[in-house]
Parts: C-alpha cells; sequence; structure tokens
C-alpha cells in the first residue's frame, strides 16, 4: 500500500472512491445528490492537502488534511478519510490515519480533531478510538441518517 | 434596538464592528491581521444570511445564521456575533441571539451549535448557556489566546 499527495490527473479515481460514500449518505454530510465537479471541489478546498492510496489494484482510499480553525486555532488538524467501496477490512483507514497524523506533526499541529463522526458508524468510532483519539463532544441528534433517522454525531479530538 | 439583514452598503459599519474584535484575537480563531476585504468576505460567505444591530448611535453589532453542515446535518445552524466596542453589557448579544433563534426556526433548523466557544469568554458562555445552550464538547487546548496561552474552546448546542 503506497500513500501520496494527489494530483489533478488523480481527479477521476478520486471520485471513484467519493462517489458511492456520499451518495448512500451515511457517514458524511453531503448533499446525497452532490456532483463530481462539486464534490471534487470540496475534497480540493483551497488549504487542503488531499492524498491518495494505492494498491496493486489501483486507488483505494484518499484522504484530505487540513487546518480546522484560523487564527488562534491554527495548530488544531483537521481530516476526511474514504475508503473506496469493496476495499474495506483492509486497514486501509488506519493507514491514512497513520499517515495523516505524521504528516500532521510534519507541518507542526499539536492536535487533531475529527468535528462530526457519525455515532452509528462504529467501525470508524472504534478505529479512531483505538488510534488515540478520544470523544469530547457529543452533538445530539445531528445528523439525519438515510435509515436509521435522526442520529448523534461526535467530536472526536486527540494530541499529537 | 433594531435588527434587519444587511446589505453590501453595510460593509463599512459591518467592518468596524469586525476590525477590532478580529485584531484583539481574543475571541475568534481568526487571523488578527486580517484585512477587510477578507474579513468581509469570510463574514459574508455565501450560504450566510448577514444581520445588522441598529440603535440611534448606528451599527452596535452584527451577525451571521448558517448551516452548520450540508446534507444529513443541514438541520442544525451555526451563528457568529459581534458586538461593536464600546456598547458591550447593553443586550445587544442576548438581542441578537434571540433573534437568530427565531430566524433559524422560521428557516426549519431544528437545533442549533456553536463550534468554537473560547473558554476565557466567560461572559459568552454565560450568556449562551442562560440562552439554552449546553456544553456539550470540550477541545482541550485549542484556542491560543493572545496572553493566556493555549485554553479550552466549548462546543454548545440547543435544540429549537
Amino acid at each position: 500500500m503506497d500513500i501520496r499527495p494527489a494530483t489533478s490527473e488523480d481527479d477521476d479515481a478520486i471520485w471513484r472512491v467519493l462517489q458511492p460514500v456520499f451518495r448512500a449518505g451515511e457517514t458524511y454530510p453531503i448533499p446525497r445528490d452532490i456532483g463530481r465537479a462539486e464534490a471534487l471541489a470540496y475534497w480540493h478546498t483551497p488549504g487542503h492537502h488531499v492524498f491518495l492510496v494505492e494498491d496493486m489494484g489501483g486507488v483505494v482510499g484518499t484522504y484530505y488534511l487540513r487546518a480546522n480553525q484560523r487564527g488562534g486555532g491554527a495548530h488544531v488538524a483537521n481530516c476526511g478519510y474514504i475508503v473506496a467501496d469493496e476495499q474495506t477490512h483492509k486497514g486501509v483507514a488506519r493507514a491514512m490515519c497513520i499517515h495523516s497524523i505524521e504528516q500532521a506533526k510534519q507541518l507542526s499541529f499539536r492536535a487533531m480533531q475529527f468535528n462530526f463522526v457519525v455515532s452509528t458508524n462504529s467501525r470508524a468510532v472504534k478505529l479512531w478510538q483505538s488510534m488515540g483519539f478520544e470523544i469530547v463532544g457529543k452533538l445530539p441528534h445531528a445528523f439525519h441518517h438515510p435509515t436509521r433517522g435522526h442520529v448523534d454525531a461526535y467530536v472526536m479530538f486527540r494530541t499529537l
């Protein structure tokens, strides 16, 4: 598994990873009908460092790393990770998180925060906890899940 | 005290309110040296509803109201409020918060979240608590205060 910065030539591969996750609408607070251009613009928002994970079968995941706030809050990083469909349970998310923590340290961030981890995404919650993240906030009924209705979202945080 | 939507003709008045607060750097995670154009672009980010508070002396406060997330998170509102220098302790912040809650209800939001209330801003914390907001998250040392060093920030939330 190789992780490298994304280039504009990777847009098709990134969209193939993002699309099914955004369409499902179960883990990201993004419109389920978002189009390719808008989704890529969101993933590549100015200030985002975007990375790709490749294995022999191609692109299996992507993540972004950014400052979560500016000014007095600019020392806390934020990331979003997405694993390609049918590539789950292979350690891709863990590999991306480990990589992002190293990148964040190199960029002199002192902590990392996830703003909106959907509580029903229990695999992600457990994985982040195993990586040293703690649930520091609970947003009651803040996410409308397509099949489970309104469910909580968590704020997760760890020092670097 | 009158609260009304802002127009582009209000930019000078809004900047006079924002500038000292951003320069002080004690309450908003915004670069202290932010310029007028960038500050106004931030305040008027697409999707923000911007309001002004006026009394006989002119503009005494401004706030924005927006959806805090999109997609499955779009039912939770977010606001930022700023009271003009030398206009504190006059109920301007409370008036803006009451107004914003009414506006949010009219826009069919079901809850309101503040993502980053600096813990040392104890007047604001107490005011929001008195308005029904609860501290649902604590972000450890997430804000670098210009005189107090790294201090916590709170996530605050209330149902509408």
